[in-house]
């Protein structure tokens, strides 16, 4: 790509939180800034199950990230694939627009769920990472109710209204919840032939209890808070077989079980992008790089690697948990590294500022812990809303969202229940 | 499909403006309704351009059907597909539930775009009637966008700013404006590279002017609202033929030409439900049913068709256009035969009351015409956006739609510019 280049290249491969901040920070500064991502939209994840749950629209958690940087002379957005790195030769190289040199690069491509070794479990139980995944899922409840209501008159229909949620944290969690309220509140009126207790909601947890993160007696008040909500909650509990119509699940005590579902949603488990394979990098279980105290590739100073891409050893020693607070506040750090072109030894080592972490169980349920003071019920709830509607990326969203949500929790009609049939096109878009 | 039957059996097929007037007028009267669609929304079709032009999002312009009739007792939704009808034994075929007797039989299928013979042209040349078609076009222009600005930098691109759309009817007249707002105000700013005049955009009609159901000094207003918008107008002008990168344009002069384009848009022509075809009925060239003065079928007095599926002889002798007011109308008029169980000897005929028509060129441009009195600029495209917003079905709609366009009026930014990659999935939801 020949660009007449005056000022050093800075190049961000994914506008998540972590790359978006990145190229925030480096606004109107003496860089040539190119962010690139397959998307044209920058996706708020943390309420990308709301979607999935009908309760929201795509357009609500999403902006165009052209528009995010319109009239910023020095940041430029490409929609396009990063597929290879070279380091050495300083090189990214782009699916449709080819090599890419650059002074500095950022990868920021974040992760896809990972099946441990069983890719082919993706038909049938799809992740949540992308508006696609949560139109897919969204389209697989709703068809289910719709199914269930007819067979109702014909033959077994447990299958369709049982829904199986693979992993315990906070992303499992707030979609067993949703599921069930949605279900409850808002299914069943507009089906008068199924009755609640034909509804069964499974969250499979391999550990020995939900949101391991949290302290444990915020695990236990979420586990109770989804039993309300008539959620079973099944931990020490492996998911040993998918198939299209039902899920093999083992005890800790090598019991195994089959269930009958025809909707499996997998929120168990992440692989970070293959684009870290294809250069020589160390790399963990989970496939992040292995960065140094400011993020940078041991021997590549000028080559960061941030969020969920990036195994960063917290003070505990662990690697840092793959949340939108560490990827925002990794990308300003990189950042205003690159700005104020700071050598290797004056770099100060990134310290993450655990703000706290949350998740929501349902309406007027969530937990929350923040400086080691743990909230529930109600506040919890409030807090949640609050910070998810503050980050919510555009204003006009964070209007739209709470309007939805304000109508949501006093009519129960979430927003989005629309089943789209998707014609198999010939040509498809691209 | 066993039911205990108490009431008479009213049958719909399809869940437009048709289909559900016909329930809507039958609500707690002594029969059981039986609503039948192939989606499980009701679409605000006047405004799908909207979806088309990244302007509105899909939950804003269609509502659960299920919703709209949640707690009415008498009448059951079903999502699913009429594939035959046999009238002498009342029976209609139902894709997944099978055969359904009934008393009586309203048709309302609507109809998808025809290709005059070419149904090979709709891969490359997509038409405007499903949120999916919505959607599909959606992605093909903002893509293009995006394929154009990469290219710049290679090769040709004029291809991928070149948008046709055939057919100068209301719907041709609006996407055709939309896109050239829509291109100039929103998607330029966010393009630096590209400059207005890299955008082309031809509506293609083969009548020797637009909007032909219009007083000829409306269709003349349109033409130039549309010239001023940079839209270029060609009438007397037919498709020879599509392909995947190119349409040929034949003048009626005879010349033919071909223009290089990505995109284009299919407004051109109807054709009613294959579903008509299936039974024994006289039909005209666009396969709709020739219905007698109550919109019955010759010799079946209990089998109704309505909207675009009829060929009503209006006033003038010529069918009743395939508008809204005309399938809300006559579903209202069936309903209420239906429910006084008139025998066909005392039905008054039908009469389409004509309120008006309208089409929207842009922002503060429309064109009007009510009572023999025409209407432009502001005052028309105002009456056209209260109209629209005040028959959305659902309160929670006209507040959504309502907040969006003024959002417009005032930033230029339309609500859903996003493209979801669809993932091609070995099981889809159906």
């Amino acid at each position: 790509m020949p660009l007449k280049q005056k000022y050093p290249r800075v190049v961000i491969a994914g506008a998540g939180f972590g790359g978006l901040n990145v190229a925030k920070t480096l606004i109107d500064s003496p860089f040539e800034v190119l962010l690139i991502d397959k998307t044209n939209h920058h996706l708020f994840q943390p309420l990308l199950y709301q979607v999935a749950a009908a309760a929201l629209s795509p357009a609500e958690i999403a902006a165009p990230i052209r528009t995010i940087f319109r009239g910023v002379r020095n940041v430029q957005v490409e929609m396009d694939e990063a597929i290879s790195v070279n380091p050495s030769q300083k090189i990214l190289t782009l699916k449709s627009l080819g090599e890419i040199s650059f002074d500095y690069l950022v990868l920021a491509p974040g992760s896809r769920h990972s099946y441990f070794g069983h890719s082919e479990w993706g038909a049938d139980a799809p992740g949540l990472k992308t508006l696609d995944d949560a139109l897919h899922i969204r389209e697989k409840v709703l068809t289910s109710f719709e199914h269930a209501e007819h067979l109702r008159r014909k033959t077994e229909t447990a299958k369709y209204l049982t829904f199986i949620v693979v992993g315990g944290g906070p992303t499992g969690v707030e979609i067993a919840g949703a599921l069930a309220e949605i279900g409850k509140n808002t299914m069943l009126p507009d089906f008068p032939i199924l009755k609640q207790s034909d509804i069964a909601i499974f969250l499979v947890e391999a550990g020995d209890r939900i949101l391991s993160a949290f302290p444990p007696q915020l695990s236990e008040h979420a586990r109770l808070s989804l039993e309300s909500l008539g959620v079973r909650v099944m931990c020490n509990a492996t998911v040993q077989d998918v198939k299209s119509d039902c899920v093999e699940i083992k005890r800790k005590s090598g019991a195994t079980e089959q269930i009958a579902t025809a909707t499996i949603i997998w929120a168990a488990g992440n692989n970070a992008s293959p684009l870290l394979q294809t250069f020589k990098a160390e790399l963990d279980d989970n496939g992040r790089v292995l960065v140094r105290s400011d993020c940078s590739l041991p021997d590549h100073p000028d080559i960061f690697v941030i969020g969920d891409a990036a195994n960063f050893k917290g003070s505990n020693g662990n690697p840092l948990p793959g949340l939108c607070p560490v990827a925002i506040q990794q990308g300003r750090y990189v950042g205003s590294v690159i700005k104020k072109r700071l050598s290797p030894e004056n770099r100060k080592p990134f310290k993450y500022f655990d703000k706290g972490t949350m998740a929501t169980i349902g309406r007027a349920k969530a937990v929350a812990v923040s400086a080691g003071i743990s909230f529930t019920g109600f506040l919890a709830w409030f807090l949640w809303a609050f910070v998810h509607i503050y980050f919510l990326i555009s204003f006009r969203n964070r209007l739209r969202v709470m309007v939805e949500w304000i109508w949501y929790y006093i009519t129960f009609q979430p927003g989005a229940r629309l089943i789209i049939q998707r014609m198999q096109r010939q040509s498809e878009t691209r």
